[in-house]
């Protein structure tokens, strides 16, 4: 109601923005990153290191990792995770693609940066799986205690998984 | 009121609950738990590995582990953690007692296990540094995204501990 009320001052510039958005947005050829140029910022950047290959489910994550500012090299969107219950197999996310790209530049490394979730831990090992005859290092985001968790609040698969990767002292104080 | 109400039924058996639990529960002389005995349970059991010791600020936190039925060892409480806002110092926490112990048992691994804020990492740094030299291994728990965790919904910190202490999948596939 407020937007047609106000239809000349908010109703009308909103749709103008929003038309601008879908017009200029495009899905990056390389990564299925979102911008406004493809290739996009971040695969376009020569300061970031293109050997190393840090896999995503969304866009969502790559805003999250870009944010923290640690890493430097650059990303594949997945565009979702493997789920038997909605019928999502790996033809329908840009695994091929990773395969290929991952020859194409020589990548060192892949990260697997899925969530800690069924589904994404599932997709990482797919992943893994598909990428375990070329010559690439994968490795997979830590799992652990969050920064500021206290223990009483946590949940035991995460006590579990802190415990057994537990490491020692002095390596990093 | 509804305590009051009724008396005969619900208050009297608290109070003789309550001053039951206050009459029955020790500290252990050990490792500093809650228990109806002392030595309490866990530092009475043979079956535990008496070398390993897991430092931990409170009794919610062994409660915590114990629940998720990994750890096998003993426990330290400490009491508390460092905190110079709240004045308490390495006097007011059960420390000089853990390096006794550490050096009475001839321990092998001491787990610091306190919480990932800066108060609890502080008295893990204070503690390694206590124990850096004896002839123990000292660990700390692996931070890093929690079980279930979506990488959208975490914080910098964590996702930045969680990058920085990736490791190579194939080990644990």
């Amino acid at each position: 109601l407020h937007l047609i009320k106000k239809k000349e001052t908010v109703l009308n510039p909103l749709i103008q923005s929003l038309s601008d958005v879908a017009d200029s947005v495009k899905t990056c050829s390389i990564c299925g990153n979102l911008d406004n140029t493809d290739p996009c910022r971040i695969c376009s950047d020569p300061t970031r290191q293109a050997p190393i290959i840090c896999v995503v489910q969304d866009v969502a994550d790559v805003w999250a990792l870009e944010r923290s500012k640690t890493f430097k090299g650059v990303y594949h969107i997945l565009g979702g995770t493997l789920s038997a219950l909605d019928g999502i197999g790996p033809e329908d996310l840009r695994i091929d693609r990773l395969v290929k790209r991952v020859q194409e530049v020589q990548a060192q490394e892949v990260i697997l940066a899925t969530s800690a979730t069924v589904e994404g831990q599932t997709t990482a090992h797919y992943i893994a799986d598909c990428l375990a005859d070329l010559d690439v290092q994968v490795t997979g985001l830590a799992h652990g205690i969050p920064v500021g968790g206290e223990l009483d609040y946590l949940d035991d698969g995460t006590l579990n998984a802190a415990l057994s990767a537990r490491k020692s002292i002095g390596d990093d104080l």
